[in-house]
């Protein structure tokens, strides 16, 4: 090769190198910009509570007058050129929308990373919580100190010490931030009223994919049974809700955090969920054995009820995968995988699991 | 001129035709994709409170835990080659960040029309609402039937007619989405604390430009008390929290909705805000003399006190000034001016301000 041949080719070779890692940082989450064929928000679902009477405009009291609640609040944005499915991410408990934005400690969360890997995003805040606070039922709130109950719960750590290999960065601020993203629920928790509103939301947007997080997953394997268009479900820590056949239910399951109940399910909306693909991620630092360590030993029920529940989908011709991340070589993901410092890596085995299932 | 010449003609002034309506869609929030340098969210301001004793990890209590609240929520979005001063954009009573997004007919909201114009954009969600929930102060929640009231006394007409000239969309769903904006507060309101998060937002953010809705006029003046980061307030139809000097009081004016009172603040307080340009916006409807008409005669007395207070700021050499839009042949707006359906005329006046002040 002449010197300006080697020349022209180490300048192809630089150039396709700075394509290649133009495209990777497009693709990791990086500072390319985000091009947005569309944004908004609007509320789905819910009720409205007549008080009887006449309105006076004049002198209003209660009565006569309306009351909408128990919808959904949803903030959705469409990437240019998008994918054919859209995916709705709902949080779980004490969170909001807010959980797939960014994370605790200030990169891109689910919603701008699958933003920049072409789907069109929706994030939910449930009824009864977020932005979507009005509640057709009273609640009393109180400011609750759980703040170390969730650094255990969550397996960021025992409290006050993080666990050796955990992906939850250790900066003080990051903490802050983490706790900050809690807020409560307006009204009681109630996943029939959640699940009417999503299924309200997919009558909305068409055929899509459901992402969960911990509490929503009994709110999604619901949604799954009263819209078509939930078309797959991805769950991140599902921690209850797992709902079974009635009559087929297996035991309950005591732990250090309490007793773990199946949910009894009429076998027709049990076998929906048979047929879309269904998978389940769990992080790391479960026991194996049962102990007195109550924020851990919280999931190791959770997890084996997965797993009953992954089987009884697929005994009757589902489609249902648990991946436990540690058993796959991911190590040190807490509750929120979405936004450990490893959660471009989930981001790709969720990636995986849609191209695989050809939902991309 | 040739015929080939005059087809080039035409064929320029044909492209000069697309691109100019290309750019004038882009500026009036069409479907022209929005490129997004950054975006992201994050809680900022507010407290820790502690429960004395020690945290037992595996027997949780309150004891020794502690509670996240009374801080602030943010989503920013930063457009590529953004202006210098970002938009923040505070909601008012029974709202949250939701106000500025999608109109309740389903057009952009400022938060979108002002991204297109090339501001860095905040919305809000103030300490004790929406997914800032989290409050350090008890509150009870009632589904309280409001509905009618809020069509009233926001101006859209007299339940159940609308005004004749009302910019409000009257389709059924459009009022739908309107009351589901609506989310309660999770904590007693407390302008001090509002400011205070604003405050340490601004400290965050640099210097920025507060936009301020309704109830949030009040906490928007005291923010600018507070951080000098805040370069400009545009208030949309602030209702309450009138800060003057002591001892410089005008006179309570009472309505047929209550009485109006100023609020008192230490002199240097109020002169901070005559360092500012401040810009106040008011729509139609209003009445002239005292009537029974609730809905509206609130709002008289509103636009009363808020011209009292332009003078005292100008008066120490200040830069205020009030629009009443009927007044510069803009009719009528209701209390939503920033999602009524002229509200790409009504972002036309801001940033018409916005370049006067040279903020833009």
């Amino acid at each position: 090769m002449s010197s300006r041949n080697r020349s022209a080719a180490s300048l192809l070779a630089a150039v396709a190198m700075l394509a290649s890692t133009a495209a990777m940082a497009d693709q990791n989450g990086s500072s390319e910009p985000l091009t947005i064929q569309e944004q908004g928000s609007f509320a789905v679902g819910g009720t409205v509570v007549e008080t009887p009477g006449t309105y006076n405009n004049n002198n209003p009291t209660a009565e006569g007058q309306t009351f909408h609640g128990d919808h959904l609040s949803a903030f959705y944005q469409v990437p240019q050129n998008p994918k054919a499915l859209p995916i709705v991410m709902l949080h779980g408990a004490y969170q909001s929308g807010r959980s797939w934005e960014t994370t605790s400690d200030g990169r891109e969360g689910f919603q701008t990373i699958f933003l920049r890997r072409g789907f069109p995003v929706y994030l939910i805040d449930q009824p009864r919580r977020g932005r979507a606070g009005n509640s057709t039922v009273a609640a009393a709130l109180e400011p609750t100190p759980f703040d170390q109950l969730f650094f255990d719960q969550f397996r960021i750590g025992k409290w006050p010490n993080y666990f050796d290999n955990v992906q939850f960065d250790r900066k003080p601020e990051t903490l802050n931030q983490f706790f900050r993203s809690v807020t409560p629920n307006t009204g009681p928790y109630d996943a029939g009223v959640i699940s009417d509103a999503m299924a309200a939301l997919f009558d909305k947007t068409g055929p899509g994919v459901l992402f969960s997080h911990s509490q929503a997953g009994g709110p999604g394997w619901l949604t799954a049974t009263k819209s078509e268009n939930v078309k797959a479900i991805v769950a991140f820590e599902p921690g209850s809700g797992f709902i079974l056949p009635e009559g087929e239910l297996p035991e309950e399951m005591p732990s250090a955090a309490g007793t773990l109940r199946p949910e009894a399910v009429p076998l027709a909306d049990f076998e929906k969920l048979t047929r879309i693909p269904i998978i389940i991620y769990y992080g790391d630092n479960f026991p194996t054995e049962p102990t007195s360590e109550r924020g851990q030993d919280n999931w190791r029920v959770r997890l084996a009820m997965a797993k009953l529940w992954v089987e009884a989908i697929n005994k009757r011709g589902g489609d249902a995968r648990l991946v436990h991340l540690p058993e796959v070589g991911i190590r040190g993901n807490t509750h929120f995988l979405m936004s450990d410092l490893n959660n471009l890596e989930i981001a790709d085995q969720v990636s995986q699991f849609l191209a695989e299932k050809k939902l991309d």
